[in-house]
């Protein structure tokens, strides 16, 4: 059936558009290229294909994480538990060029079993992948399969 | 600190692991294109970037959602409130070579300010995108930019 629009609709400001959709929860993206690892958090995240398994991640081309991650070709993405939220938010806002935020914030890791970043514990899931390279895409993402 | 791998971890299929991330809603695509309507359900959709704002939605190649959108050049996304929660699983799982999809399950609608196709009604938010071409991206997905 065709309605009439509602009334109760409002317009949402372009920049705030996003919070509409997608309001899974956060991942930590860790990172490591040349003995140097950091960490950070990404809010949009999402699958992408089933097989081959592939997801999409948006990364700041601006970041340390985006450099690691692009140099490597690999990074680890780990579904934070409540008890990590404040170090979610911690990593997310912090600017690497300062701190290392591993030991700023107390996040422990452990070994991954295919890549070189570490995967953060406190965690519930974790996905190990590398980079699906997409030279002509010049959007702030990383695709990748797993590893 | 870096700890030894918690024993309590055990893999993952690797097409199941899209699961553990981005459990957010699941959004309706609308779309029309030359007098055609359609509507179907995308998990996998997130935010792209802030200004101008963009969101990204895995839209199956097969589909006529995906044919619809493309010559159209635009789309709705309705976020699905719990009480269309079952037709948002019928509209998900059904073919349209069969069906009118709005017609069978019962899907009412509303105009778009900025686009053809339609806000469906029972939902909490409805974005009005325009594709924005990306001709080297093979991959399932549109990306879109607010209209």
């Amino acid at each position: 059936m065709h309605l009439s629009r509602p009334n109760f609709i409002h317009e949402v400001e372009l920049p705030k558009a996003y919070r509409l959709i997608n309001h899974g929860p956060t991942v930590l993206v860790s990172s490591a290229h040349d003995g140097r690892q950091n960490v950070t958090a990404a809010a949009w995240n999402m699958g992408l294909d089933f097989t081959p398994a592939k997801v999409c991640v948006v990364i700041d081309k601006s970041t340390l994480t985006r450099a690691l991650v692009e140099r490597s070709g690999e990074f680890v993405l780990s579904v934070p538990a409540r008890k990590i939220a404040k170090q979610t938010l911690q990593v997310g806002g912090a600017s690497v060029c300062k701190i290392n935020k591993f030991d700023a914030f107390g996040i422990d890791t452990f070994a991954a079993n295919r890549v070189a970043a570490h995967l953060v514990a406190g965690c519930v899931g974790w996905l190990e992948r590398k980079v699906i390279n997409e030279p002509h895409n010049q959007l702030p993402m990383i695709f990748s399969s797993a590893r």
